[in-house]
């Protein structure tokens, strides 16, 4: 194999949480939402894909192309990985064309290999993130001078919410209007530093079983639901506009409430979906009860709750907080896994929960992950395929 | 006391179960509601209150009105309960005005005793039943010749839903337009024996803690919920005809299918509700599971689940399909109270349930009611107030 030389990209990506969710697809072929959307990226310091793309004249023309994840070979036949690979080929054929003295990236298999640094079985939504490094590196190996926009119209097609992971900070999908998607993409609302103590405290809960896939549960409310319209005409709409300018503002308050009437309003039309689909569990309204006991006892509101398509609540909160958010939940949940011992060192509980609301999180929350607000996909030197093309043994 | 004759009158009155909710009002003191609604009668042979109501010249005119409900005595002075009072006693001194030879019962104080025959900890709506029984035994006591839409106008102030437990069968309650609440009344849809082998199999639901009163949470929906408008603008309009259409036409899945969307609709309106309002819990999820599961092995829609303002859930069937819905339900629940021995020997359980499905029921629901489609009102000669006024001891 060593005879062709082995070209290699690598990037990190993040994971992105939204506020304002995206549920629902106008074209399921393209990944065209209903709706706009509006996430933080979390940073990558605590959860991330690393990707190394590779490519070479040696690879096997018979085999093609291939992803190894987390150490297993994975499936990359399917459309939307398909897509984002004809997407990025293209592109690259086309500097080709331009200047002869490329080499030819785009006619060799593409090895990808890709690692999360935090558990799959978290029910994070993990293929945001691997949807986003996989464009990344393929971009970064092929050299496309695509903006991360551009790119992001790409990882779009691979999974929906990936389009949001190409930009750290707070990031916006625009729905976008053609059919073709030319113009349903991401971009940076504002940077991560504009509002660099933002704080997400994730409570990793437990579901019996693995609830309705979010590719088909949002058909079948796009479908079935007779309260799906109102929220995407109207509702997320509003809730988009008060969510810029909260973030633009810098005003927690404006934020937490619209992010906590927004993941309302989207598991209202789940379960307004026929038959209904139930992502958040008694835990999950347990976590919701904890976070309006602790601004209950603050007197303003310094947490706010977010559960994507899973039972795990994703909170809110300032860094002058910590002590009200994270020492609440901290003297719930003491003894389990995911505390950073220099966060919570010397935090002081404020706030008495009810027993119920205790009894339910210490039985049903099996992790916490302790993070911020982040970047978005960095460019690295650590590689996943060696210099001959072998996957890195890890 | 026994120098003055007294008078009296005892009636019992039903439980109804919504299949198209109420939800909502748009005037709190007359309890006008947002939206019609529809509901079916359950059998008085197994849930139902009986009321007697008496007066007489010999009742202390400064202690006045009062209710002894369940054995204990219970407040009347209430805006909801004097409106009952009021607009039944303006009846009936018409009455007396109208033929000086009646006796003037419109001034004597009102003594009322009241009791269920199932446990109120069933978090059954049982004040539909009594305010029904209320406005009917003082209506009998009084000898109104108002109908029984008539009376529904008066029970529809005490407690909006009661309105609907004056009729058998299948009631809708019409929303109306008239600010005064004059065209906000109930009808019957069809009697009883119009659909006589409709059943209803309900699984209480222990809930950990009462949750938000449906007075103060439908009025947080109001206020709230983005969803809402359409609800009631759309949704209900649409299922309330195709409600009526499938009782008139006996169709089953048609009736299941509206009842099982109707509650998913309503719950939906209180999820996105701010802060949100969670009736159900995992158990009643269980519920639909088992519902869906039976339909599903049936390869028909055989039941339709519905909710109120609580975690209970109650199955509507027919009675021709009692192998499949009942010995389902029976087979894993067999040991908890409340089967009716006859109507479940010879069941052979026919479709097996997913383990946390029936492991979730077994631990959470503590109690069964078998019954059926009834009758409204029935006036009765059991009286709970003696001859001589005094509570009757049982």
């Amino acid at each position: 194999m060593a005879a062709e030389k082995v070209y290699r990209a690598s990037t990190t990506a993040p994971v992105n949480i939204a506020v304002v969710k995206y549920w629902g697809k106008r074209d399921p072929k393209l990944n065209l939402p209903t709706n706009s959307s509006l996430s933080v990226t979390l940073s990558q310091a605590d959860l991330r894909t690393l990707t190394t793309a590779s490519c070479s004249a040696s690879y096997s023309a018979a085999e093609g192309d291939s992803l190894i994840l987390n150490g297993e070979p994975s499936d990359v036949a399917g459309a939307r990985t398909q897509a984002c690979f004809r997407e990025l080929r293209t592109r690259r054929a086309a500097l080709e064309a331009a200047d002869p003295s490329l080499p030819k990236l785009s006619t060799m298999p593409v090895h990808l290999v890709s690692e999360n640094n935090f558990p799959t079985a978290a029910g994070l939504a993990s293929s945001a993130a691997g949807f986003a490094a996989l464009v990344r590196a393929i971009a970064n190996l092929y050299e496309l001078p695509a903006s991360p926009s551009e790119l992001s119209k790409i990882a779009r097609q691979g999974s929906g919410s990936a389009c949001r992971s190409l930009f750290g900070g707070y990031v916006a999908w625009r729905m976008g209007s053609e059919a073709d998607g030319s113009d349903s993409l991401a971009d940076q609302v504002a940077e991560a530093a504009h509002w660099p103590d933002m704080r997400a405290l994730v409570l990793v809960v437990s579901a019996a079983k693995k609830g309705v896939s979010s590719t088909s549960g949002m058909q079948q409310t796009v479908a079935t639901s007779g309260l799906f319209q109102e929220r995407i005409s109207k509702v997320v709409p509003q809730n988009m506009d008060l969510m810029e300018k909260a973030i633009k503002e810098r005003d927690f308050p404006a934020f937490a409430e619209v992010t906590m009437r927004d993941s309302n309003s989207f598991h209202a039309t789940c379960a307004d979906t026929y038959p209904p689909i139930f992502y958040m569990n008694d835990v999950s309204k347990a976590a919701i009860r904890a976070v309006e006991a602790i601004n209950a006892a603050a007197g303003r509101t310094v947490a706010a709750y977010t559960f994507d398509a899973g039972p795990n609540a994703v909170i809110y909160y300032l860094e002058k907080d910590t002590e009200a958010v994270v020492g609440t939940i901290h003297n719930v949940l003491g003894d389990i896994d995911g505390w950073k011992p220099a966060a919570i060192e010397g935090l002081k509980s404020t706030v008495s929960l009810d027993e119920g609301v205790t009894s339910t999180l210490k039985a049903g929350v099996s992790r916490i992950i302790m993070t911020g607000v982040g970047e978005g996909p960095i460019k690295t030197d650590e590689y996943l395929v060696a210099e001959d093309g072998t996957p890195v043994k890890r």
